[in-house]
Protein backbone atom coordinates (compact mmCIF):
# COMPACT_ATOMS: atom_id res chain seq x y z
CA UNK A 1 0.00 0.00 0.00
CA UNK A 2 1.24 3.31 -0.95
CA UNK A 3 0.94 6.00 1.98
CA UNK A 4 4.35 7.85 1.83
CA UNK A 5 2.68 10.28 4.25
CA UNK A 6 3.17 7.81 6.96
CA UNK A 7 6.21 5.45 5.90
CA UNK A 8 6.87 2.02 4.21
CA UNK A 9 4.77 -0.27 7.21
CA UNK A 10 3.61 -3.14 5.39
CA UNK A 11 0.14 -4.76 6.39
CA UNK A 12 -0.82 -8.35 4.83
CA UNK A 13 -4.85 -7.33 5.17
CA UNK A 14 -4.51 -4.24 3.32
CA UNK A 15 -2.88 -5.33 0.72
CA UNK A 16 -5.97 -7.97 0.50
CA UNK A 17 -7.85 -4.28 -0.33
CA UNK A 18 -5.20 -2.54 -2.38
CA UNK A 19 -5.68 0.70 -0.98
CA UNK A 20 -4.15 4.29 -2.13
CA UNK A 21 -4.29 7.04 -0.01
CA UNK A 22 -3.55 10.14 -0.20
CA UNK A 23 -3.28 13.71 2.30
CA UNK A 24 -6.01 15.95 0.76
CA UNK A 25 -5.63 18.66 4.08
CA UNK A 26 -4.54 19.25 7.25
CA UNK A 27 -6.07 15.95 9.02
CA UNK A 28 -7.59 15.03 5.77
CA UNK A 29 -6.86 11.44 4.03
CA UNK A 30 -8.72 10.56 1.31
CA UNK A 31 -8.20 6.27 0.11
CA UNK A 32 -9.55 4.87 -2.70
CA UNK A 33 -10.18 0.97 -2.62
CA UNK A 34 -10.66 -0.71 -6.24
CA UNK A 35 -13.34 -3.08 -7.03
CA UNK A 36 -12.74 -6.95 -6.57
CA UNK A 37 -15.61 -9.78 -6.93
CA UNK A 38 -13.47 -10.89 -3.63
CA UNK A 39 -15.91 -7.91 -1.53
CA UNK A 40 -18.97 -9.01 -2.66
CA UNK A 41 -21.98 -10.45 0.05
CA UNK A 42 -23.34 -13.22 -2.47
CA UNK A 43 -21.20 -14.81 -5.38
CA UNK A 44 -22.55 -12.97 -9.05
CA UNK A 45 -24.27 -10.14 -6.68
CA UNK A 46 -21.56 -7.33 -6.74
CA UNK A 47 -22.71 -5.72 -3.75
CA UNK A 48 -20.07 -5.13 -1.42
CA UNK A 49 -19.51 -7.03 1.66
CA UNK A 50 -20.19 -4.32 4.93
CA UNK A 51 -17.05 -5.55 6.13
CA UNK A 52 -15.16 -3.98 3.56
CA UNK A 53 -16.35 -0.71 4.43
CA UNK A 54 -16.22 -0.83 8.21
CA UNK A 55 -12.64 -1.83 7.48
CA UNK A 56 -11.97 1.03 4.91
CA UNK A 57 -13.44 3.34 7.44
CA UNK A 58 -11.39 2.36 10.26
CA UNK A 59 -8.29 2.59 8.03
CA UNK A 60 -8.96 5.76 6.85
CA UNK A 61 -10.22 7.64 10.16
CA UNK A 62 -6.62 6.16 11.65
CA UNK A 63 -4.28 7.57 8.80
CA UNK A 64 -6.43 10.78 9.19
CA UNK A 65 -4.93 10.68 12.84
CA UNK A 66 -2.08 9.44 12.21
CA UNK A 67 -1.43 12.44 9.15
CA UNK A 68 -1.32 14.55 12.42
CA UNK A 69 0.55 12.65 14.65
CA UNK A 70 2.97 11.08 12.50
CA UNK A 71 2.10 7.10 13.10
CA UNK A 72 -0.95 4.54 12.85
CA UNK A 73 -2.60 4.11 16.33
CA UNK A 74 -4.78 2.01 18.35
CA UNK A 75 -8.96 2.19 17.23
CA UNK A 76 -10.53 2.37 20.58
CA UNK A 77 -13.84 1.92 18.91
CA UNK A 78 -15.54 2.09 15.73
CA UNK A 79 -19.45 3.21 14.26
CA UNK A 80 -20.55 2.70 11.21
CA UNK A 81 -24.13 3.62 9.68
CA UNK A 82 -24.66 1.96 6.00
CA UNK A 83 -27.07 4.56 4.11
CA UNK A 84 -27.49 2.53 0.46
CA UNK A 85 -25.93 -0.70 -1.08
CA UNK A 86 -22.52 -0.47 -2.58
CA UNK A 87 -22.73 -2.19 -5.71
CA UNK A 88 -19.76 -3.19 -8.42
CA UNK A 89 -18.03 -0.11 -7.37
CA UNK A 90 -15.20 1.49 -6.30
CA UNK A 91 -15.30 3.21 -2.53
CA UNK A 92 -13.85 6.82 -1.88
CA UNK A 93 -13.47 6.91 1.75
CA UNK A 94 -12.72 10.42 2.82
CA UNK A 95 -11.55 11.01 6.91
CA UNK A 96 -11.00 14.09 8.60
CA UNK A 97 -9.41 14.13 12.12
CA UNK A 98 -11.97 16.06 14.26
CA UNK A 99 -10.05 15.97 17.25
CA UNK A 100 -6.42 14.88 18.18
CA UNK A 101 -6.24 15.42 22.25
CA UNK A 102 -3.84 14.24 24.67
CA UNK A 103 -5.09 10.72 24.83
CA UNK A 104 -8.06 10.19 22.28
CA UNK A 105 -8.24 11.31 18.74
CA UNK A 106 -11.75 11.38 16.78
CA UNK A 107 -12.03 11.58 13.06
CA UNK A 108 -15.18 11.77 10.38
CA UNK A 109 -15.36 9.29 7.62
CA UNK A 110 -17.53 9.05 4.51
CA UNK A 111 -17.56 6.63 1.83
CA UNK A 112 -18.75 7.08 -1.46
CA UNK A 113 -18.93 4.98 -4.42
CA UNK A 114 -17.87 5.96 -8.52
CA UNK A 115 -20.68 8.42 -8.47
CA UNK A 116 -20.55 10.57 -5.63
CA UNK A 117 -22.99 8.76 -3.51
CA UNK A 118 -22.44 8.15 0.42
CA UNK A 119 -22.75 4.36 0.77
CA UNK A 120 -21.94 4.86 4.60
CA UNK A 121 -21.20 7.39 7.27
CA UNK A 122 -18.51 6.30 10.03
CA UNK A 123 -16.63 7.45 13.15
CA UNK A 124 -13.74 6.28 15.07
CA UNK A 125 -12.05 7.21 18.35
CA UNK A 126 -8.20 6.42 18.47
CA UNK A 127 -5.95 6.63 21.01
CA UNK A 128 -3.50 9.68 20.24
CA UNK A 129 -0.96 8.77 23.09
CA UNK A 130 2.38 8.43 21.33
CA UNK A 131 4.65 5.94 23.45
CA UNK B 1 -19.96 -21.73 4.67
CA UNK B 2 -20.98 -23.61 6.85
CA UNK B 3 -24.60 -22.47 8.04
CA UNK B 4 -26.87 -24.86 7.46
CA UNK B 5 -29.16 -23.12 9.69
CA UNK B 6 -29.65 -20.23 7.23
CA UNK B 7 -29.42 -22.43 3.73
CA UNK B 8 -26.97 -22.79 0.98
CA UNK B 9 -26.24 -18.85 -0.07
CA UNK B 10 -22.43 -18.71 -0.45
CA UNK B 11 -20.49 -15.34 0.03
CA UNK B 12 -16.99 -14.74 -1.22
CA UNK B 13 -16.14 -12.29 0.89
CA UNK B 14 -16.85 -14.45 4.16
CA UNK B 15 -15.33 -17.67 2.09
CA UNK B 16 -11.97 -15.36 3.12
CA UNK B 17 -12.69 -15.89 6.48
CA UNK B 18 -13.16 -19.30 6.68
CA UNK B 19 -16.06 -18.99 8.86
CA UNK B 20 -17.74 -21.53 10.74
CA UNK B 21 -21.36 -21.40 12.54
CA UNK B 22 -23.24 -23.14 14.92
CA UNK B 23 -26.50 -21.86 16.35
CA UNK B 24 -26.40 -22.34 20.05
CA UNK B 25 -29.67 -21.31 21.50
CA UNK B 26 -32.55 -18.78 20.29
CA UNK B 27 -31.67 -16.17 18.49
CA UNK B 28 -28.09 -17.01 19.44
CA UNK B 29 -24.94 -17.65 17.54
CA UNK B 30 -21.51 -18.66 17.70
CA UNK B 31 -19.02 -18.30 14.69
CA UNK B 32 -15.51 -19.27 14.57
CA UNK B 33 -13.18 -17.61 12.33
CA UNK B 34 -9.40 -19.54 12.63
CA UNK B 35 -6.34 -17.53 12.05
CA UNK B 36 -4.78 -16.38 9.11
CA UNK B 37 -1.25 -14.67 8.36
CA UNK B 38 -3.31 -12.57 5.90
CA UNK B 39 -5.74 -11.02 8.65
CA UNK B 40 -2.59 -9.04 10.29
CA UNK B 41 -2.09 -5.59 10.32
CA UNK B 42 1.60 -5.82 9.76
CA UNK B 43 3.72 -8.56 8.18
CA UNK B 44 5.02 -10.49 10.96
CA UNK B 45 3.16 -8.97 14.10
CA UNK B 46 0.77 -11.35 13.85
CA UNK B 47 -1.20 -8.65 15.43
CA UNK B 48 -4.86 -9.01 13.48
CA UNK B 49 -6.32 -6.40 12.15
CA UNK B 50 -9.56 -4.44 13.27
CA UNK B 51 -11.55 -4.67 9.88
CA UNK B 52 -11.47 -8.74 10.44
CA UNK B 53 -13.16 -7.81 13.89
CA UNK B 54 -15.63 -5.61 12.67
CA UNK B 55 -16.54 -8.14 9.80
CA UNK B 56 -16.69 -11.01 12.07
CA UNK B 57 -19.28 -9.42 14.33
CA UNK B 58 -21.37 -7.47 11.37
CA UNK B 59 -21.92 -10.86 10.46
CA UNK B 60 -21.93 -12.91 13.66
CA UNK B 61 -24.63 -10.54 14.67
CA UNK B 62 -27.13 -10.88 11.21
CA UNK B 63 -27.00 -14.50 11.82
CA UNK B 64 -28.11 -14.03 14.85
CA UNK B 65 -31.24 -12.10 14.05
CA UNK B 66 -31.12 -14.43 10.86
CA UNK B 67 -31.51 -17.45 12.69
CA UNK B 68 -34.48 -16.22 13.89
CA UNK B 69 -36.67 -14.53 11.13
CA UNK B 70 -35.31 -17.03 8.69
CA UNK B 71 -33.05 -15.21 6.46
CA UNK B 72 -29.97 -12.72 6.58
CA UNK B 73 -30.53 -8.79 6.89
CA UNK B 74 -29.08 -5.83 5.54
CA UNK B 75 -26.78 -4.13 8.57
CA UNK B 76 -28.80 -0.23 9.59
CA UNK B 77 -25.39 0.40 11.48
CA UNK B 78 -22.78 -1.25 13.59
CA UNK B 79 -20.46 -0.16 16.71
CA UNK B 80 -17.59 -1.86 17.73
CA UNK B 81 -15.40 -1.83 20.92
CA UNK B 82 -11.80 -2.96 20.87
CA UNK B 83 -10.84 -4.39 24.14
CA UNK B 84 -7.48 -5.64 23.86
CA UNK B 85 -5.07 -6.80 20.68
CA UNK B 86 -5.44 -10.03 19.22
CA UNK B 87 -2.72 -11.87 18.13
CA UNK B 88 -2.22 -15.10 16.23
CA UNK B 89 -4.81 -16.43 17.33
CA UNK B 90 -8.79 -17.94 16.53
CA UNK B 91 -11.77 -15.47 17.31
CA UNK B 92 -14.62 -16.68 18.23
CA UNK B 93 -18.13 -14.66 17.95
CA UNK B 94 -20.89 -15.43 20.34
CA UNK B 95 -23.84 -13.40 18.99
CA UNK B 96 -27.50 -12.65 20.78
CA UNK B 97 -30.58 -11.36 19.51
CA UNK B 98 -31.38 -8.51 21.91
CA UNK B 99 -34.27 -7.57 20.27
CA UNK B 100 -36.13 -8.63 16.77
CA UNK B 101 -38.73 -6.04 15.93
CA UNK B 102 -41.23 -5.42 13.57
CA UNK B 103 -38.28 -3.31 11.21
CA UNK B 104 -35.59 -2.83 12.99
CA UNK B 105 -33.61 -5.87 15.35
CA UNK B 106 -30.27 -5.63 17.39
CA UNK B 107 -27.82 -7.90 18.54
CA UNK B 108 -24.81 -8.23 21.05
CA UNK B 109 -21.96 -9.73 19.84
CA UNK B 110 -18.51 -10.46 22.33
CA UNK B 111 -15.64 -11.93 20.61
CA UNK B 112 -13.03 -13.76 22.02
CA UNK B 113 -9.30 -15.34 21.39
CA UNK B 114 -8.05 -18.96 22.12
CA UNK B 115 -7.57 -18.15 25.61
CA UNK B 116 -11.03 -17.00 26.64
CA UNK B 117 -10.02 -13.04 27.02
CA UNK B 118 -12.78 -10.81 25.54
CA UNK B 119 -10.99 -9.01 22.84
CA UNK B 120 -13.64 -6.88 21.45
CA UNK B 121 -17.71 -6.12 21.77
CA UNK B 122 -19.84 -4.78 19.37
CA UNK B 123 -23.97 -4.03 18.72
CA UNK B 124 -25.63 -3.70 14.99
CA UNK B 125 -28.83 -2.70 14.52
CA UNK B 126 -30.49 -4.87 11.37
CA UNK B 127 -33.45 -4.16 9.12
CA UNK B 128 -36.00 -7.36 10.04
CA UNK B 129 -38.16 -6.09 7.79
CA UNK B 130 -38.87 -9.04 5.67
CA UNK B 131 -40.28 -8.24 2.25
CA UNK C 1 -41.10 24.94 23.36
CA UNK C 2 -41.12 26.86 19.77
CA UNK C 3 -41.31 24.41 16.93
CA UNK C 4 -43.54 26.21 14.24
CA UNK C 5 -42.40 23.62 11.39
CA UNK C 6 -43.95 20.90 13.38
CA UNK C 7 -46.89 21.90 15.20
CA UNK C 8 -48.06 22.42 18.50
CA UNK C 9 -47.11 19.34 20.48
CA UNK C 10 -45.72 20.65 23.98
CA UNK C 11 -42.74 18.11 26.12
CA UNK C 12 -42.47 17.86 29.72
CA UNK C 13 -38.57 16.97 29.41
CA UNK C 14 -38.04 19.32 26.41
CA UNK C 15 -39.41 22.59 28.50
CA UNK C 16 -36.67 21.60 31.38
CA UNK C 17 -34.38 22.37 27.80
CA UNK C 18 -36.11 25.73 27.20
CA UNK C 19 -35.16 24.65 23.00
CA UNK C 20 -35.79 27.13 20.59
CA UNK C 21 -35.46 25.26 16.94
CA UNK C 22 -35.68 26.89 13.48
CA UNK C 23 -35.54 25.49 10.18
CA UNK C 24 -32.18 26.31 8.23
CA UNK C 25 -32.35 24.37 4.93
CA UNK C 26 -33.92 20.60 3.44
CA UNK C 27 -33.50 18.33 6.42
CA UNK C 28 -31.69 20.90 8.76
CA UNK C 29 -32.50 22.05 12.04
CA UNK C 30 -30.64 24.45 14.57
CA UNK C 31 -31.82 24.28 18.21
CA UNK C 32 -30.08 26.61 20.51
CA UNK C 33 -30.26 25.51 24.74
CA UNK C 34 -29.86 28.68 26.67
CA UNK C 35 -27.30 28.07 29.71
CA UNK C 36 -29.11 26.99 32.77
CA UNK C 37 -27.44 25.92 36.60
CA UNK C 38 -29.48 23.13 36.66
CA UNK C 39 -27.56 21.31 33.88
CA UNK C 40 -24.00 21.37 35.41
CA UNK C 41 -22.22 17.88 36.64
CA UNK C 42 -21.63 20.03 39.95
CA UNK C 43 -22.61 22.13 41.67
CA UNK C 44 -20.99 25.96 41.18
CA UNK C 45 -18.62 23.78 38.13
CA UNK C 46 -20.47 25.12 35.46
CA UNK C 47 -19.54 22.19 33.41
CA UNK C 48 -22.53 21.21 31.77
CA UNK C 49 -23.56 17.68 32.19
CA UNK C 50 -22.90 15.02 28.83
CA UNK C 51 -26.75 14.19 29.41
CA UNK C 52 -27.91 17.72 28.48
CA UNK C 53 -25.74 17.18 25.34
CA UNK C 54 -27.45 13.31 24.45
CA UNK C 55 -30.46 14.88 24.76
CA UNK C 56 -30.09 18.12 23.04
CA UNK C 57 -28.52 15.87 20.49
CA UNK C 58 -31.35 13.24 20.51
CA UNK C 59 -33.74 16.12 19.98
CA UNK C 60 -32.28 17.95 17.12
CA UNK C 61 -30.91 14.72 14.79
CA UNK C 62 -35.40 13.22 15.17
CA UNK C 63 -36.04 17.42 14.39
CA UNK C 64 -34.05 17.27 11.16
CA UNK C 65 -36.03 13.82 10.57
CA UNK C 66 -39.66 15.17 11.44
CA UNK C 67 -38.59 18.30 9.38
CA UNK C 68 -38.57 15.85 5.84
CA UNK C 69 -41.11 13.84 6.93
CA UNK C 70 -43.53 15.73 8.60
CA UNK C 71 -43.81 14.56 12.27
CA UNK C 72 -41.46 13.63 15.13
CA UNK C 73 -39.78 10.02 15.03
CA UNK C 74 -38.74 7.29 17.51
CA UNK C 75 -35.23 6.42 17.52
CA UNK C 76 -33.81 3.54 16.98
CA UNK C 77 -30.19 4.49 18.07
CA UNK C 78 -27.76 7.16 19.41
CA UNK C 79 -23.98 7.57 19.19
CA UNK C 80 -22.38 10.72 20.95
CA UNK C 81 -18.84 11.84 21.15
CA UNK C 82 -17.71 14.56 23.76
CA UNK C 83 -14.98 16.38 22.11
CA UNK C 84 -14.41 19.31 24.64
CA UNK C 85 -16.29 19.99 28.54
CA UNK C 86 -19.20 22.81 27.94
CA UNK C 87 -18.96 25.25 30.31
CA UNK C 88 -21.23 28.12 31.20
CA UNK C 89 -22.48 28.14 28.10
CA UNK C 90 -25.99 28.05 25.84
CA UNK C 91 -25.48 25.47 23.13
CA UNK C 92 -26.11 25.35 19.60
CA UNK C 93 -26.81 21.84 17.81
CA UNK C 94 -26.87 22.01 13.99
CA UNK C 95 -28.74 19.13 12.70
CA UNK C 96 -29.11 17.25 9.21
CA UNK C 97 -30.44 14.45 7.84
CA UNK C 98 -28.19 12.01 5.70
CA UNK C 99 -30.63 9.72 4.92
CA UNK C 100 -34.63 9.38 4.84
CA UNK C 101 -34.90 6.29 3.58
CA UNK C 102 -38.53 3.97 3.53
CA UNK C 103 -37.98 3.11 7.27
CA UNK C 104 -34.83 4.44 8.65
CA UNK C 105 -33.48 7.65 8.77
CA UNK C 106 -30.23 8.37 9.78
CA UNK C 107 -28.99 12.27 11.03
CA UNK C 108 -25.76 13.97 11.82
CA UNK C 109 -25.71 16.61 14.78
CA UNK C 110 -22.74 19.20 15.91
CA UNK C 111 -22.91 21.24 19.07
CA UNK C 112 -21.44 24.47 19.46
CA UNK C 113 -20.80 26.53 22.11
CA UNK C 114 -21.12 30.15 22.26
CA UNK C 115 -17.78 30.89 20.96
CA UNK C 116 -18.83 28.84 18.08
CA UNK C 117 -16.03 25.50 19.18
CA UNK C 118 -17.73 21.72 18.70
CA UNK C 119 -18.03 19.96 22.18
CA UNK C 120 -19.79 17.11 20.60
CA UNK C 121 -20.49 15.19 17.76
CA UNK C 122 -23.84 12.91 17.33
CA UNK C 123 -25.28 10.58 14.94
CA UNK C 124 -28.68 9.11 15.22
CA UNK C 125 -30.81 6.29 13.46
CA UNK C 126 -34.48 7.01 13.67
CA UNK C 127 -37.67 4.95 12.30
CA UNK C 128 -39.10 6.85 9.46
CA UNK C 129 -41.84 4.70 8.96
CA UNK C 130 -44.95 6.65 9.04
CA UNK C 131 -47.70 4.43 10.53
CA UNK D 1 -28.04 12.09 45.54
CA UNK D 2 -27.03 8.79 47.34
CA UNK D 3 -23.37 7.07 46.47
CA UNK D 4 -21.64 6.50 49.48
CA UNK D 5 -19.17 4.41 47.38
CA UNK D 6 -17.69 7.83 45.75
CA UNK D 7 -18.22 10.55 48.39
CA UNK D 8 -20.11 13.42 48.43
CA UNK D 9 -19.97 15.16 45.10
CA UNK D 10 -23.29 17.17 44.06
CA UNK D 11 -24.14 17.79 41.11
CA UNK D 12 -27.46 19.71 40.40
CA UNK D 13 -28.52 17.94 36.82
CA UNK D 14 -28.44 14.62 38.76
CA UNK D 15 -30.47 16.16 41.04
CA UNK D 16 -33.44 16.48 38.70
CA UNK D 17 -33.08 12.50 38.16
CA UNK D 18 -33.15 11.73 41.80
CA UNK D 19 -31.65 8.81 41.25
CA UNK D 20 -30.04 6.02 43.42
CA UNK D 21 -26.94 3.98 43.71
CA UNK D 22 -25.65 1.09 44.69
CA UNK D 23 -22.32 -0.99 44.08
CA UNK D 24 -23.30 -4.79 43.34
CA UNK D 25 -20.31 -6.04 42.94
CA UNK D 26 -16.29 -5.72 41.17
CA UNK D 27 -16.98 -3.03 38.85
CA UNK D 28 -20.38 -3.23 38.94
CA UNK D 29 -23.01 -0.64 39.55
CA UNK D 30 -27.24 -0.40 39.66
CA UNK D 31 -28.73 2.75 39.00
CA UNK D 32 -32.59 3.59 40.04
CA UNK D 33 -34.55 6.28 38.63
CA UNK D 34 -37.87 7.41 39.62
CA UNK D 35 -40.57 8.26 37.19
CA UNK D 36 -41.52 12.14 37.42
CA UNK D 37 -43.81 13.58 34.57
CA UNK D 38 -41.02 15.47 33.64
CA UNK D 39 -39.62 13.30 31.99
CA UNK D 40 -42.36 12.62 29.48
CA UNK D 41 -41.91 13.04 25.67
CA UNK D 42 -45.30 14.42 25.31
CA UNK D 43 -47.76 16.25 28.22
CA UNK D 44 -49.86 13.32 29.66
CA UNK D 45 -48.44 10.60 27.85
CA UNK D 46 -46.33 8.99 30.59
CA UNK D 47 -43.54 8.16 28.01
CA UNK D 48 -40.58 8.45 29.00
CA UNK D 49 -38.09 10.78 26.90
CA UNK D 50 -34.87 9.03 25.30
CA UNK D 51 -32.44 12.49 27.03
CA UNK D 52 -33.62 10.50 30.20
CA UNK D 53 -32.60 7.44 29.25
CA UNK D 54 -29.17 8.52 27.99
CA UNK D 55 -28.21 10.39 30.77
CA UNK D 56 -28.94 7.41 33.35
CA UNK D 57 -26.45 5.38 30.78
CA UNK D 58 -24.26 7.95 31.01
CA UNK D 59 -23.89 7.93 34.66
CA UNK D 60 -24.11 4.16 35.67
CA UNK D 61 -21.38 3.45 33.36
CA UNK D 62 -19.45 6.14 34.35
CA UNK D 63 -20.46 5.05 37.99
CA UNK D 64 -19.58 1.48 36.83
CA UNK D 65 -15.85 2.75 35.98
CA UNK D 66 -15.48 5.01 39.07
CA UNK D 67 -16.47 2.43 41.38
CA UNK D 68 -13.12 0.80 40.29
CA UNK D 69 -10.59 3.62 40.14
CA UNK D 70 -12.10 5.46 43.14
CA UNK D 71 -13.75 8.65 41.03
CA UNK D 72 -16.31 10.10 38.35
CA UNK D 73 -14.61 10.26 34.88
CA UNK D 74 -14.86 12.37 31.67
CA UNK D 75 -17.48 10.30 29.28
CA UNK D 76 -15.36 9.66 25.55
CA UNK D 77 -18.04 8.63 23.74
CA UNK D 78 -21.94 6.96 24.38
CA UNK D 79 -23.99 4.55 22.15
CA UNK D 80 -27.83 4.13 23.10
CA UNK D 81 -29.79 1.49 21.69
CA UNK D 82 -33.87 1.82 22.31
CA UNK D 83 -35.36 -1.32 23.03
CA UNK D 84 -39.01 -0.60 23.74
CA UNK D 85 -40.86 2.83 25.26
CA UNK D 86 -40.68 3.24 29.10
CA UNK D 87 -43.77 4.46 30.04
CA UNK D 88 -44.62 5.73 33.53
CA UNK D 89 -41.96 2.86 35.14
CA UNK D 90 -39.05 3.59 37.29
CA UNK D 91 -35.73 2.67 35.65
CA UNK D 92 -33.43 0.82 36.87
CA UNK D 93 -30.18 0.77 34.48
CA UNK D 94 -27.20 -1.93 35.76
CA UNK D 95 -23.75 -1.11 34.48
CA UNK D 96 -20.24 -3.15 34.27
CA UNK D 97 -17.05 -2.30 33.70
CA UNK D 98 -15.95 -4.61 30.86
CA UNK D 99 -12.50 -3.02 30.19
CA UNK D 100 -10.57 -0.63 33.00
CA UNK D 101 -7.11 0.07 30.50
CA UNK D 102 -4.35 2.82 31.53
CA UNK D 103 -6.27 5.79 29.36
CA UNK D 104 -9.33 3.81 28.31
CA UNK D 105 -12.22 1.77 30.23
CA UNK D 106 -15.51 0.56 28.70
CA UNK D 107 -19.09 -0.14 30.36
CA UNK D 108 -21.81 -2.30 29.50
CA UNK D 109 -25.52 -0.53 30.53
CA UNK D 110 -28.57 -2.06 30.54
CA UNK D 111 -31.92 -0.71 31.67
CA UNK D 112 -34.60 -1.70 32.71
CA UNK D 113 -38.65 -0.92 33.29
CA UNK D 114 -40.29 -2.04 36.28
CA UNK D 115 -41.55 -5.36 35.26
CA UNK D 116 -37.80 -6.23 34.28
CA UNK D 117 -38.53 -5.52 30.44
CA UNK D 118 -35.11 -3.89 28.53
CA UNK D 119 -35.74 -0.20 27.46
CA UNK D 120 -32.23 -0.03 26.29
CA UNK D 121 -28.59 -0.89 26.28
CA UNK D 122 -25.98 1.21 25.83
CA UNK D 123 -22.10 1.03 26.01
CA UNK D 124 -19.71 3.77 26.86
CA UNK D 125 -16.00 4.69 26.41
CA UNK D 126 -14.70 6.41 29.29
CA UNK D 127 -11.59 8.68 30.10
CA UNK D 128 -9.59 6.12 32.89
CA UNK D 129 -6.17 8.54 32.92
CA UNK D 130 -6.32 9.77 36.68
CA UNK D 131 -4.39 12.90 37.05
Amino acid sequence: MNHDFLGGEVSPFQEFFDLRAKKTGEGEVELVCPFRPEFCRVGGSNMIHGGVISTLIDIAGDYAVASVIGGVVPTIDLRIDFLRPAVGTALTAKARAVKVGRTVAVADVEVFDDEGRMVAAGRGAYSSRVG
